[in-house]
């Protein structure tokens, strides 16, 4: 538990990823959700470098992870987050205004704060040693050290984004990991302290040990312009 | 009607934002969600130039749209369109998987496509003249068709991203046309119909010329860089 062959719930991940992508593929958002609400899920695992051709019919960009729940489809870790979410009262609360929170946070870490994330990843990767990145990277920086700026001062004295710790968070600590190498980073203590308060949640731990896994069981691929999981 | 001034649904925007921004600031897609579900909204423009500090209690960026139902506050575009799409059930389905469908793609149009519109737009932005920019608009083409040919193919033969009309159409219609300059874009003939499509909607003209009205009733201030409202 909450991993369990037989339970109807079914997480698609990677069977394998690049070791830059292991930890941080998008499926360990809703392990992390599974195992804060403790709801048992079944995993279905994919090849990453050869996708499956019918993979595609059920998420379109062949990207991870995709949820099953019966005859219920879904895709968008964000998307996923919510349903999840609305099995349980701790990661999503019921009253109407803690909910709201919720949710606009929850968008607001995939909305205006993974941008940056994404842009800075691909600095990094498609940028290794291109010129265009050591350009370009004064003014990105700039870029994220104004979104993280109003979060620092939100987390300054406050432990989770809304009252309790929600969806919102899993989606916002997975998010600022993918910027903790920022120069930005650096000067946000207060979000600093958030991530390391996230991932030293025992539910985390689980979540990241069971990402991983499978990974050392499956033989590498071939090097891959890897997608991330989503 | 939908615009009413004595309307429980209240809508902040801006009350001038610069030539490049008219047309393209967030509250539009709340704008055109309420157009389309018949439902009254008054507004409360702020000035986009010198922000009111006390909209940063409400907005932590200070950006646009934000919502207020009565004593219910909410903010982010997109938890904002769910929001309003649960009253009404053309704009978010209320059977399980049409309405999982819907979500799923409200969130790939702001979590998967529009961090290459925002790449984009800060490439052509910022980049304006810069040899970063230059140098890294092949590789962020690519990036974006990689993400544009799977919506190519959803949306050959088809109307909309699901069955009907959604609150995902409003989200993706709004960030494709973000990608409207892009060289991927011209390669994609079922999109740009699309988009034509959504564009031409009686609820888009009116929710359109409602964000545009009260621009030119405001006297233009001095140039800023321009934080888009979300």
């Amino acid at each position: 538990m909450p991993i369990d062959p037989a339970a109807p719930l079914e997480i698609t991940a990677f069977e394998w990823v690049p070791e830059f992508a292991q930890g941080f593929v998008r499926d360990l958002r809703l392990r992390w959700a599974c195992e804060e609400a403790g709801l048992a899920y079944r995993e279905r695992l994919i090849n990453a470098v050869e996708r499956p051709q019918w993979y595609f019919a059920e998420q379109p960009w062949g990207q991870v992870p995709a949820l099953r729940d019966g005859d219920i489809r879904l895709f968008e870790s964000g998307a996923i987050l919510l349903y999840l979410g609305e099995r349980s009262e701790t990661l999503l609360p019921r009253e109407p205004q803690p909910r709201a929170d919720t949710i606009a946070w929850l968008f607001a870490a995939l909305n205006t704060v993974e941008p940056c994330g994404i842009e800075f990843a691909n600095l990094n990767f498609f940028g290794a040693n291109e010129e265009w990145a050591r350009l370009r990277r004064p003014s990105l920086e700039e870029f994220i050290a104004r979104r993280l700026a109003p979060l620092e001062q939100r987390l300054a004295g406050r432990d989770w984004l809304t009252g309790g710790f929600t969806i919102a968070d899993i989606a916002m600590v997975t998010v600022l990991r993918e910027l903790a190498d920022s120069a930005a980073m650096r000067e946000c203590p207060a979000l600093a302290a958030y991530i390391a308060r996230g991932l030293a949640r025992p539910a985390f731990e689980r979540a990241l040990a069971d990402q991983l896994a499978p990974f050392s069981t499956h033989a590498p691929q071939q090097p891959t312009e890897n997608d991330d999981g989503r």
